[in-house]
């Protein structure tokens, strides 16, 4: 008898584990070739299924989840392919269930996932990026972890105890800001997000500060949240370049606010770099596709999505990983910054 | 008593049919404000579930499911889009299923999906886009068919009977080959796609069938396929320009491909349109985003997955929608294309 395990079959197999544990317990139709497949690994390894993975095949349903606000941000999406593709490797299979940030639709999915049992879930946007989350909404997700695991991407519920992987957004912004004061940038702003969410506020905040260490305040009119989206980029830039006197670089809340931003630029005639800097955030595929390419901080999405995985899988399997797990972001720099004009 | 059902009352209490349900059967946890809303609305209306709606209520999981290739393609994300927001109107619960077009994976997903007892799928890309699908893969969809309703979108599965709504696809690549003829332009290439993939090859025969009807042939070195990501439209449409007698107008398979392609045209010193028209597919977000603004084709892609969540709802109901669902594409003129320069 070997240590192989069941992930071992479905990986071998190219399958998800719960195919495995139906061919075991033949508790659902599986294709023939598939069955045939798994049952002939099964037999070259003389897997036996002992009486603790008999309970876990029992027990594991092979599905987990990931619970995301908007799969038309390409952000999204690359956080889901890292983590899909490491779960494809465990053995999982993943539903994906879209919620547009709606809080009642996360409560939906929470619900319908546990009725489904799933393994486990991982959670990003909503109500753990609120920043002040209503208690009755921490206290839902806090009671679901007590039924099955649940993982944290780029997000917080405090005090909650929850396993959390993300990436240290401060210091992500805090390196744009200090890329354009090296190039002599004093007139900044920041474009995009919402107050109300801690991904936006943190940002903010961690720009502020390091201009603050040289002396730079961003006055009101420079700070334009708005949203998350091109045309939201498209629409607070130009709001920008209607002022007196417009800064010469400017700060995105994401990589499609900056797109918005450098489309809004060009319509009114300046030039980037030459005019005026634009960094984004995120490094979605579109920065390198855009023209001029996009300066922006890369926040390791393909690995956040792998170490959440990870770190789910680590909990379905009743270990116990660190509660937290922290990425550091890069600075990407491309075409969309230079030497301040002024 | 009202002729109210249970999709009314999850539409007043913007709640899924199943949260009903699990109030209604108390078959699983509401949350307390969310169970107090829909109460009040079922007294408000004095909604009393008969006996078929009863079976109905214990039958429906108020949940379906859509299975497609690849979310980082956002032309997928706006299908979803429509889908997801009809669905919601009518009170369901959705899940994402990603396949990466591996057909392992979609028998996965529907193996999955039966078990889950979802209400129905909709389903996109992989096999139904196959120029050949093999056998047991049409029949696998075919079975499945027989326990849950399913809706293909923008693919088919020959003599399978299966419903299906989808974009005249030939038609809008007609379209785009009649904008260029009309523009002068007879040196036309063709960028992107599989020969593998019906998807593909009904552009690529519309576009010859136009061009011929003009006495122009597209030689093989100007049909360069070769997959329908950004970075692929950039290479594909590199190896067009380092040819001797370059096009001057390139029809690419779809937006991502038409983004690379001016990319690659931009980098190698080339102005659009004044020494190349490009023009692009499906009109996603980006179409309008990029600079230039690219002219495409608009599959109505929101119409697209609302109708498809339309005809699914009604085979749910028990209803006989038509079996065939075509939407008329449009051509969506914007700056990548101008008058032939020779």
């Amino acid at each position: 008898m070997t240590s192989i395990t069941i992930y071992d079959i479905a990986k071998e197999a190219n399958v998800s584990v719960s195919t495995v544990s139906r061919v075991l317990n033949d508790t659902a139709p599986v294709r023939a070739s598939t069955r045939e497949k798994i049952m002939s690994i099964i037999e070259k390894h003389q897997f036996q299924p002992n009486a603790q993975a008999r309970s876990l095949i029992k027990k594991e349903t092979g599905t987990i989840a990931i619970i995301l606000p908007d799969i038309t941000n390409p952000f999204f999406p690359e956080v889901f392919w890292g983590a899909e593709n490491e779960a494809r490797g465990l053995g999982y299979t993943f539903f994906l269930c879209n919620t547009a940030g709606d809080s009642n639709r996360e409560s939906e999915y929470l619900s319908i996932l546990r009725e489904k049992r799933v393994d486990g879930i991982i959670f990003l946007g909503g109500r753990i990026n609120l920043q002040v989350c209503p208690d009755n909404m921490a206290q839902e997700l806090m009671d679901m972890s007590r039924h099955m695991p649940i993982v944290l991407v780029n997000g917080n519920i405090a005090k909650s105890g929850l396993h959390r992987v993300y990436t240290d957004e401060g210091a992500g912004a805090a390196m744009a800001a200090e890329h354009l004061l090296e190039l002599g940038h004093r007139e900044i702003a920041f474009v995009g997000g919402m107050k109300e969410l801690s991904t936006t506020m943190v940002k903010v905040k961690a720009v502020q500060k390091k201009l603050r260490e040289h002396g730079i305040e961003i006055p009101k009119e420079r700070q334009l949240l708005g949203g998350f989206s091109i045309d939201d980029g498209k629409r607070e830039m130009s709001k920008l370049l209607q002022q007196d006197n417009p800064p010469t670089a400017v700060i995105c809340v994401n990589d499609n606010n900056a797109i918005g931003a450098i489309k809004s630029t060009i319509e009114y005639g300046l030039s980037i770099p030459k005019d005026i800097s634009i960094i984004g955030f995120d490094d979605t595929p579109l920065a390198s596709a855009v023209i001029p390419e996009l300066t922006t901080i890369s926040q390791n999405t393909y690995q956040l999505g792998k170490q959440a995985v990870d770190m789910l899988h680590d909990l379905i399997n009743q270990g116990k990983p660190k509660k937290q797990n922290v990425l550091e972001p890069r600075l990407i720099i491309r075409q969309s910054t230079g030497p301040a004009a002024r």
